[in-house]
């Protein structure tokens, strides 16, 4: 039998199915009400895998909305105790959970200062569903891998859903009515050339833009299942400074989707490839891709800013192989639990 | 003769007195304009280390004044080229030189739609000091080395005097004042233990809240001068996922001050210490520090807020000494130059 997370990582198609088929209403209807509010900004909690989901959210809203988001500093709220200034803000946390107390915190006291309270969790009896004034459902069923994967995609999808409605859409465009089709597609195509990574103990991941979440979760993903020390970083950052520290055959992993970050990162591969870095390439270009010892090939992924859904399959599927390759669990890291009650 | 890094790291004593005596009466008179307006969020622009010094100016703005703060993406500035709303924002820029493209474009386009602009360079004749309605000067001289140090610990003070002037207070508090004194004591400290960290190859320094920024400054450091894979990591997000890689002799550098965050880093040291890690404590607390190979002991650093300008300076030392260490020249680190200008 299969391990939880590659079941999991399977299940995407169908869970982003799931949620274009029941989540739409509730989210055009979310919209309606916010619309006719002053949200001016946006404030997200999250914590691990769902913080990523909110690095996705803060160029959502950003560059199809404009407007500021603002990543909730947990300990700001718990610890610190601050009364935020939350009166045209949209307060978002996501929380797979729905429980984690740092993502419930922000939340339950923006309660009616802020412009508008939103949960998205995989569960609508959670706390934080039943203390947000709107709740968004991943619909993921249960997630058993503590290392999450659908539920990350879930959240990409529902965060995608929410911007079009707020910016006026009320019908499911095109590209996304394709994208559990395209997910399947990725998920039967397969990497080249990791076998070699096996003994890799560090690397960077590498992207920009919209796909920042992408990499910063890769990162994760490495890091919570195969005890890789990983890092991820728009290529902007690591170039003001890291980049310092990647010399000959430093594995550095690149998420190359097309759109206006294509030119930038390309020509970072180039220069890191010069300087002999170990390249591993997740792209639509396969000249570029040829580059690089070990690649996966993307076969089309419509618009820059649903890439992310896509881009991360190849991801988690090879944070799940370096685990089992070092004959590690990927099921159970060390010292993690599902939910993470504390902090 | 010493080298550029050590030089400046010794002259921030002066740097931080020069900023007292000299820019008080500039944040005054910005801030009682601002205070004038409907101020309700702020965005700042920085990269690099600059972006560190963000971080910490997160926390002061949110906990001391309430206002949620948006971190920049300058790609959705400069790539995307999204109209920001941003009548309620106070936009900050931070950088060193004043000319890195991606950091004067935010506070370029934020022109007269927003709240307010300020610039905080080292330059009062750099592009963004002109750009901008306000400008803090470092007053910290010319910098040499790329690997910045007095630039940093110089933002943080102007930040801090910021958010200060902002909440009203009209004289420099005692704390402050001792500020420069008590940075010449702790750079008269020394490391204990630290040669043995010759041949680390990858570490991640933990601490919460305000040092969460002195955190990934001193990541920042170590990539850049001694090639080491740092990460940086508020110990909730630590404990969010990345954890599970930390076992037996992984080297853990913890920032420890007193204040709100020390009883959770406090438990997490321990959690770590008995897991086997290999810990590296910079801390005011001596019975914490002696569980600790190798350590800095902090002789008093006042209020947890100022703290950040204090403990960054042990993580300064240090990244400069396993440059040393292993044969680099700490003040010129591969493929870097002072100013980054693209991107």
């Amino acid at each position: 039998m299969a391990d939880h997370m590659l079941q999991e990582i399977q299940e995407q198609p169908d869970v982003l199915q799931r949620i274009l088929d029941t989540e739409w209403e509730a989210v055009l209807a979310a919209a309606s009400v916010l619309r006719e509010r002053d949200v001016r900004y946006v404030v997200v909690a999250a914590r691990g895998t769902s913080d990523n989901a909110a690095v996705y959210a803060k160029y959502l809203f950003e560059v199809l909305l404009g407007m500021p988001v603002s990543p909730a500093s947990p300990s700001v709220f718990t610890l610190y105790e601050s009364e935020m200034k939350l009166r045209n803000a949209l307060v978002i946390g996501i929380s797979q959970s729905g429980e984690s107390t740092d993502v419930l915190e922000p939340v339950r006291r923006a309660g009616n200062t802020a412009a508008g309270t939103l949960a998205i969790t995989n569960d609508e009896t959670s706390s934080m569903a039943q203390a947000a004034e709107f709740h968004f459902c991943l619909r993921a069923g249960e997630e058993k891998s503590v290392a999450a994967t659908k539920t990350y995609t879930a959240q990409l999808l529902l965060l995608y859903l929410l911007a079009l409605a707020l910016g006026g859409a009320e019908e499911l465009d095109e590209p996304i009515k394709r994208l559990p089709d395209q997910a399947r597609r990725v998920l039967r195509t397969g990497w080249e050339g990791t076998a070699r990574y096996r003994y890799a103990d560090h690397l960077v991941v590498v992207s920009r833009g919209f796909n920042l979440a992408t990499a910063k979760e890769a990162a994760l993903k490495l890091m919570e299942t195969s005890y890789v020390v990983a890092e991820g970083f728009s290529g902007a950052d690591l170039s003001h400074g890291p980049i310092a520290m990647i010399g000959q055959d430093f594995p550095v992993v690149f998420i190359v989707p097309p759109g206006k970050v294509y030119r930038d990162i390309k020509a970072l591969v180039e220069e890191l490839g010069d300087r002999g870095a170990e390249l591993v390439i997740i792209s639509e270009d396969k000249d570029l891709a040829s580059r690089a010892p070990a690649k996966f090939l993307i076969d089309g992924s419509g618009p820059e800013e649903l890439s992310p859904i896509l881009y991360v399959l190849p991801m988690q599927l090879l944070a799940r192989e370096l685990s089992l390759l070092k004959g590690l669990n990927p099921d159970a890291p060390r010292g993690l639990s599902k939910v993470t009650e504390t902090w």
